[in-house]
């Protein structure tokens, strides 16, 4: 009986190769898997599943892990309000490490002896597969002929020839990676660090110019409905949503950032629904949690979107910032008003019976009654009692 | 001879009251006086000064602290990045406390036994002025007559009356207090949380509709020049970017956030410019400076930015952190190519001779010379080594 | 009917006068309370009881919280290894809280119209009980007679002599408090910088010379045991350690810190068990948690601590930090052995299964199988990657 | 003309072999330095140094590190009152570092095409010779002849046999590294995780009973004198004091921690002055510094000793957190009390000018006149104000 090889599988020429370089040189048995996070149409998933089988696989799977990818992962990037370097909410990062855990426990289910990624030895996602199979499949060898044969796209497409397969891989100009968290977009202008995406790179084209207004309603930090509309499960809020705003072009920007390797890397992104959602929940957030909750969600939720970017989800650390972060959320439940017009989006303003900004307790600015002039000025010189005698004995602090 | 008080004097209701009430019912000698921290015009200041001869004072000086005003603070909230909440650029704050600081200077220089504010017992400035005296001028006594004798508008206007002082003064329906780093407008709607500001509050109306493209040219870490002109200081760089991308009505928001006194409080602004070169220069750094120096600077800066709208900015920590700023910016140098249009901006693209993005390394996602992906196999393992160890022991930390 | 106060009663010169002055000053109706969290004994109990009644309370109640303080305050206190600026157990702040939650719900179950707490205005527990009692029962006025007459302490005297009270409130050199999580000594020496405190002003005195070996047992970050005895609680295994290491004078140290009102304070401790448990519990720690675990715990207990001490513990953030460090505590099971001796310990050694340096992984400095040295070369490559291109860039960054 | 190679040589078995391999394995013309950091005698160098040339060196160089270990490292250390995991001084990996350093730059003198070092691939030093080779002088390559050849003790001597070389490598029972930051004690019981190390095992042994007092003065963060001796520099001061506090067995302990390459490492040490030197100047900073400073300090020291540790001291970050911990510094001068006794020492207390505890502001516990009783009941009402809204909106946060 051949040794079987669990390949996370995309249709593309890269693990297009794999299938018959592992079959046919390794002599394996290839089961092929994709798992869809959110980012694939019936269609696409079907083409892919013909795919492998025309390239010859035992078997190929399906898993639609996004139910998985938003519990386990996009929850907690809401919660958290993670905007890489303020920027990208992760939507690659996060999906990747999504389909390694994926692809590993059906590599378990499957009883293989390898596993194989047809990642290059240039990026993020090798780092995120390598580690993750280590760590959930320890005795599971880990195979990666394109970073191993370091072929050219030519040689690739010669390989497959020799063994009779002839597909027009088409170069695409720009390398598209769609989820439900949110779609990048790389190749040519983001190489450079000073050009920006030409407006017809993006997948997502302005078709609406009308503004338009959208509630969102969060229960315990979790987007639950939409205008009054109550989603099944926070995947189709967020899908519909998704719908609603794309057509506006909102949530374009480039991001450049630290790969895990070291390199900066830069990349363009169309994410209308994560990012609205972000900035509604934090809104939201700034007016039912305390100073210091805000504070430390901050600090706890950088380092967790870099730690998770960086492949570590399954650290231990993740699940005591998760369990953090869920607890902060049991009182950010209410409504927020968004505005969507062209490129843009503004929230206008929430409801929530745990607002803080009560106008139980009178408005800023406003005196009120549960204390005084009187009890601010003794504040004031007690808040800054310490520096007071720091200036005493030391002098200014200023230069 | 007459006791002197010097009082921080703005020309509008309460602190005409102010300098009435200390003149006659206290029978102290008022020496008043405007900051100017960019916010005035000329004509403004005559006003004013005008307005504080007519009721009484014995001198009035203005003070134009704008080019102190950027150096001991607008410079190192452009290092840090600083936005409240990820939003709003501390306009008041930052421009409160270096008044607070230059009318005690002045109280100093005068030889005052009192300083006086006009400061309500509901707001954040009360404790800014407050803290601020305590600690630059200790000996001289603060007197707060609008937080103690908690007059309503009517009553002012009838005690100025008794004075034969007459003047209208209008209530404006929303508060504005402009800035060199922004505009704040408060008032009605951010009395609310849920409505937001029409367009009519806004000071700065649009009035540009056509895109324009600018170039933004940074010299360790400051604004020193606009589309290749270089200015005589980073000050009418501001200016001259807010003169240009003001009327797109750029850099429109609300903040709502944590008063120093507990409270929430809600505020619109516009800061067209502070917003614009605080992502211009971040995109900046995100080329020039190291994950690390990234990570280190934004955890200081949310806090730098914090402790300064509580009026802690003489606290010794903040020229610590302001040391720590500082050296992160020698090599943050560079211009950055910025679409302006109506109501948003983008940032396109950045060029720098310390770009770490720099093509002499290769590009993300292509393989280059100076390792292998041999080289990232033994990362991964290495990278994961103690959670593959974690997981052999405990099993996996996913629920 | 007279409106009923509840006092937080001690039994001292300041509390006696209180009850007094309430009753026959203010016209109240006194409802005493101490309450112990493990400071006192059976007799001294007693006594305090019989005092109160003595003075003419209405009731006087004893709360035994000492369950109550373990389980909402010591056992976070142990997870997050909590010793203020790396000394102090926080042993009175810790102590002081919990007995403002319990006098707050005692005045509740009185229906009592106000509370009352002997503080002087000089130190840090008013702070603490005014915000608690803000907090949980803002409808019950606060009474602090001693803050608000500013008596001597021979005034107090005169006043209870005028009502009959004749009483050796004899003035202690030392003021000590005592309680399960450490006993303070204040006064004399520690209100200077320079001198520490004699042998004799400590109340546990050395009486044990040969050294002892004790083991202590944890449970999901709780010591359950010691020497293979397991005990019903933690409370009596945190009490019976004491018992065994109070002898040897352990844990004795002097903390010099920032009070609440900015103040530096100075104060003597004696610690036995407290600082045993955290030495032991943080050496298991090591040996079962990731890296980050470890950091992230440092740097949130660092703050915990503080805001405890300052009185804040009803900030939901604590909560959210509790969730964090109880999720951190599933793996720290284990038995920690530790060398006791005249004025030191030193903790020895660890036993776990969830020692993440087990011998199965091989031990440092020794190759083995599950990575090569071509491995780590590659990790050493990648991992110091940006500085590489730094460096190549910029030039050194040495000076 | 030979290849020239430089090789960080220590004169044992493993970098003995390296010169005999390199020269007549590799016909290189082998350049041995050895980088004294403080740990090594007149003697011991000289020994070294005859051994290199008995074994065919073109060059040997000794080169005195131990002022620039100084001021480029321990100062640093110093300020931020580093100890990993609240334990370890980081003897070893500060002075790796440094020699690294030392010998990257005796390549780039010498005009060395290779650099070599005898770390085997199971430890840090590896790393961080790697590391700081690769950042300082990328254009040399880098030989590890143990690493890669792998070995074995026996293996090696045989080696150098076949060329003549017979020397009685006797392996110690312990690896000691001697430091001017400490000795570090490896080996038997520091490899199981419950074993702690015999008395006989620490190089120095208590052979002083009496207790005795000594005084540190600090200026401006750095050691600078001790019992009114001033020295011509800190590094004689530091010597000076481990002359003192050594015979004392005073800083010994065992230290489990977090290796660069993910494992867990357990080490013993002894560290007299280092751990004297923390505490006395925490201490000192205690008294001086103010809340938030401590505070800052803490967080940023915990990383910046971490991220040394792991070879990372040429990364920009750590010149931006040095120049955070300078500008600290400059109130850090004063005299510190220490008594020594067996295996252990105790801070007295503290004189110094910038003494926020001065006398002058009152005492703790004692009321004065800048502030009143009624301001610290105005500071309690806005310091929990936030949390009385929050009480008063979701109920009680306790459990």
């Amino acid at each position: 009986m051949k040794d079987k090889v669990v390949l996370a599988f995309s249709g593309g020429l890269d693990t297009s190769y794999c299938v018959k370089y592992l079959k046919e040189e390794k002599g394996l048995e290839v089961y092929s898997v994709l798992v869809n996070t959110g980012g694939f149409s019936e269609e696409e998933l079907k083409e892919v599943e013909e795919r492998a089988y025309s390239l010859g696989v035992k078997e190929h799977t399906t898993l639609d892990e996004t139910a998985y990818y938003y519990q386990s992962c996009i929850k907690y990037l809401i919660f958290g309000n993670v905007l890489k370097n303020g920027t990208y909410p992760l939507s690659v990062s996060a999906e990747r490490v999504t389909q390694a855990i994926a692809v590993a426990r059906h590599a378990q289910q499957v009883g293989a002896s390898f596993v194989a990624h047809g990642s290059t030895g240039a990026g993020n996602d090798q780092v995120r597969f390598d580690m993750i199979f280590q760590m959930m499949i320890p005795d599971v060898e880990i195979l990666t002929p394109i970073r191993d044969n370091r072929l050219s796209r030519e040689e690739e497409i010669e390989f497959l020839k020799k063994y009779g397969v002839e597909y027009d891989y088409k170069k695409a100009q720009y390398s598209i990676n769609k989820g439900i968290w949110g779609t990048s977009v790389g190749g040519k202008e983001t190489l450079t660090s000073h050009l920006p995406l030409p407006e017809e790179a993006y997948p997502t084209q302005l078709t609406k110019q009308e503004p338009e207004r959208v509630s969102l309603h969060f229960e315990k930090g979790e987007l639950v409905g939409l205008n009054n509309k109550t989603y099944a499960s926070p995947v189709e809020a967020i899908q519909a949503l998704q719908e609603l705003a794309g057509p506006f072009a909102i949530g374009r920007d480039i991001h450049v950032g630290d790969t895990i390797i070291g390199i900066k890397g830069r990349v363009g992104f169309e994410a209308a629904a994560p990012l609205i959602i972000i900035k509604a929940h934090h809104t939201l957030e700034k007016h039912v949690l305390t100073k210091w909750q805000l504070y430390w969600k901050d600090q706890l939720s950088a380092w967790y979107g870099n730690w998770l970017h960086e492949g570590q989800i399954l650290d231990p650390t993740m699940r005591n910032i998760e369990a953090f972060l869920q607890d902060t959320q049991q009182n950010v439940t209410g409504k927020v008003d968004v505005l969507l017009a062209p490129y843009r989006f503004q929230v206008e303003g929430i409801e929530s019976g745990h607002d803080l900004m009560s106008s139980k307790f009178g408005s800023y600015g406003e005196m009120n009654n549960t204390w005084s002039g009187e009890d601010v000025k003794g504040f004031s010189k007690i808040f800054g009692n310490q520096s007071v005698m720091y200036h005493k004995i030391n002098g200014s602090t200023l230069k």
